[in-house]
């Protein structure tokens, strides 16, 4: 519930000329991750924004240990830390096929009203999904 | 008035693991020129949009013709190809800073009223700025 | 064995402020589209590169006929045009989820000898997998 | 010596379906930033990587405080934290037209050896330009 898996392969688009991934990729890499894991909650993201909440990155941590590769088939572990409250924190994990650790990441994101563009509280319908 | 040119440095993001810009990318170096080319006329894309018209990209066509690398001073020149009507139409050459041409491309635009989501002429606006 | 199909979903990241996709972006999804066709095949474009031949775009062309939309469940249809020679032509079409056509569009590409820099003619690996 | 600022426009591929800079792009602007910095010194880190020193980024932290919007006038302001060693530290501010703070970023790159794919010591030539 806490805790969720994602694998899709590295695009070349993604490479720079260090053939390796460039760094400033892994945001999406991460994005994928957390929408991929409110999704096996039953929550579409796309849903939530038509509903009138957006959720912005306000604080990105990324360390990187060693490098994701062209067609790399990689693994993105997405872990909520806390309950949610105005905000929602994520840890990371991304992993190549051979299981090594590449990044470890952390987002705070803050739920927000779009029409008065004001923080709000975790959606009740995401809280009672965590249990 | 029918032409402009701009001038940037490729990004190290915008390379790829070839050693040369990712073909993908210069559809933005494109925008950055017919974007340059409106303000050269005293018109704002952003404005624009903020009035109720967007001009999304309905044809592209690019021809390479040599890479362009990291660093690289590319100059992006925009020409009108013939005066807008409900679509506007754009040849584009890419040069870098040796003036080796890279890059012959045309894309067609078309004047999309936001509110009805319809097609629309182009603004008066512009049309009296062309002349 | 001249065509091939992958699904994927549109990411947050790909979208810009109209609320769709950016439309450079198609380049990458084509890319997606021509690499799995590869590996259809039994080919790694990876290995390929390893083994020293590069296929650098020379060519693209894409007529957007309808927009595609965050977390769209796209389809990119991958169709080998004719027998490649020193160039290898594509054509693609590209669907949402209720088989909408969204982009027609089409490539073309070269072998290239890594070492020598030069054109090269398909590699017979390549050639016999077509039969 | 220890600083430097550059300013360019925000592009609208950088946007999301959010209507503002997507959250991942500022790593993009962070090295714009740095590598303005070094030419302000007077070395290339295109000539830095022909010589065969790579700086791969080994952590990136951002802090978002205000959204970047298209066509926004960003100054991107860089500092050296310390001595670079092995590492070196960068901290960064970038600011709007109207000089709000949007975001403050740090980042540790390392100097790596491109023949020996090994960590190395800061090049004199770049200690010896920081006096």
């Amino acid at each position: 519930m806490n805790f969720n898996k994602v694998s899709f392969r590295v695009r070349y688009s993604e490479t720079d000329q260090m053939g390796v991934v460039y760094h400033g990729r892994y945001a999406e890499y991460l994005e994928v991750g957390r929408v991929e894991w409110l999704r096996s909650l039953g929550i579409s993201y796309k849903k939530l924004e038509d509903d009138g909440i957006f959720l912005p990155v306000i604080h990105l941590q990324i360390q990187y240990k060693k490098s994701a590769k062209y067609d790399d088939l990689l693994t993105v572990e997405t872990y909520l830390k806390d309950k949610p409250l105005v905000r929602i924190n994520f840890d990371y994990k991304i992993y190549n096929e051979n299981r090594e650790l590449l990044v470890l990441a952390s987002t705070t994101l803050v739920f927000m009203d779009k029409e008065k563009n004001k923080p709000v509280k975790c959606p009740p319908m995401i809280l009672e999904k965590l249990g």
